[in-house]
């Protein structure tokens, strides 16, 4: 896998290729870097926050879905069996960083996991904070920066599902009262101008199972067809 | 009691005429009203939204407590062991209101709630709802006055204890830090210009009691003596 030094996101500046050919005739700008691609069973994600003064806070791990066309964050679903706290954490404290960090993980079919981004910013995968948890991401990154102590990054609800609102190729039905309506539900919209693929907003919905939080958070987007 | 008819709030307006010559000696600008004097136990509140469709979303009794001295709001307590839904309700339907209202109330030694004012706003006695409960009483004011559908008022702690930050007369310690690091406890400061008496923050503590929460938000406002 290719990808570019700067200015990658989402998918974009990375390049998948397969041979010699591929490999002459990539499109990315710029320096590039190879990786070994790698095969996976499932993506997580962890906000971690640190402090000045190295204190951390590691939120609950989190399984991201990926929209298989648009490589962008689709869904996240909080929390998950596994614990990738440790190894997020030792990450941020590697680069000495401070403030809210996403760290994002590839687990392996045999249970490994790698890291394969470091977002050194209030990320994608931690919005269902706002909601969920006793301190949000947002809040402890300001609190991380000027130095106050960090709040508790422990989970209000007993499950969260996120789901990026993603504009759609043909707009369809818009009924935030129809959204609003479900149970445990959040609709946040971000007032940006609609197009294809764009994230436009999110939904967070707690539940009492990422199960039910995920079925209220799939039903409400499909009122949301920006 | 006498009180103003206008401008009103926080005591401002009130007069106690124990006889004729201080009926005829009282300060109050403009025309006034006057009202029986009521010996109270306790003083309590509820926070009701009404939609235009007629919709009623009502939020748990609470406690509030004055200062003595300045007769403002000093501290709010959820839930109470009483339950005042009902009338508050009935009087917001019947004034036909849309939007949060705070209803006041006094709650007399035999058990009678009678009604002391209706708030036609976000109230003080409800910024606990920010973060105890599922929708806070401003996030259900805006959907009432754009016509969405009202989220649920239910309490996601088990108790939750609003003091109000006071300008002091005499300023003392301010340490946000160690207000802060008190678990389930929430700063808000307003930025306004401290001056003795004015409403300059508040803080919100959960808990799994109104003692433990109580205990908490204390122990923070006596880090925070603007």
């Amino acid at each position: 896998m290719l990808k570019a030094r700067r200015d990658g996101y989402d998918g974009h500046g990375n390049a998948l290729v397969n041979n010699q050919h591929e490999l002459e005739s990539h499109q990315l700008k710029g320096s590039v870097y190879a990786e070994q691609f790698v095969s996976f069973e499932r993506e997580l994600a962890v906000i971690v926050v640190r402090g000045h003064d190295g204190a951390c806070v590691t939120y609950p791990t989190v399984e991201t879905r990926q929209d298989p066309r648009l490589h962008i964050c689709r869904t996240v679903l909080a929390p998950t069996d596994v614990d990738a706290g440790a190894i997020a954490r030792a990450a941020v404290e590697a680069v000495g960083g401070v403030g809210t960090f996403g760290i994002e993980l590839f687990q392996l079919a045999d249970g490994q996991m790698l890291i394969n981004e470091l977002a050194p910013r209030p990320h994608n995968s931690g919005h269902y904070t706002i909601e969920a948890c006793s301190t949000s991401q947002f809040s402890n990154h300001v609190r991380a920066v000027l130095g106050y102590p960090l709040g508790s990054p422990a989970m209000r609800a007993k499950a969260a599902v996120m789901v990026n609102i993603l504009g759609a190729d043909q707009p369809g039905a818009v009924d935030v009262d129809r959204a609003l309506r479900i149970p445990e539900t959040y609709v946040h919209l971000y007032g940006k101008e609609p197009r294809p693929g764009r994230k436009l907003g999110h939904i967070t919905s707690l539940g009492s199972t990422t199960d039910e939080a995920l079925q209220r958070a799939q039903q409400a987007a499909e009122h949301l067809r920006l």
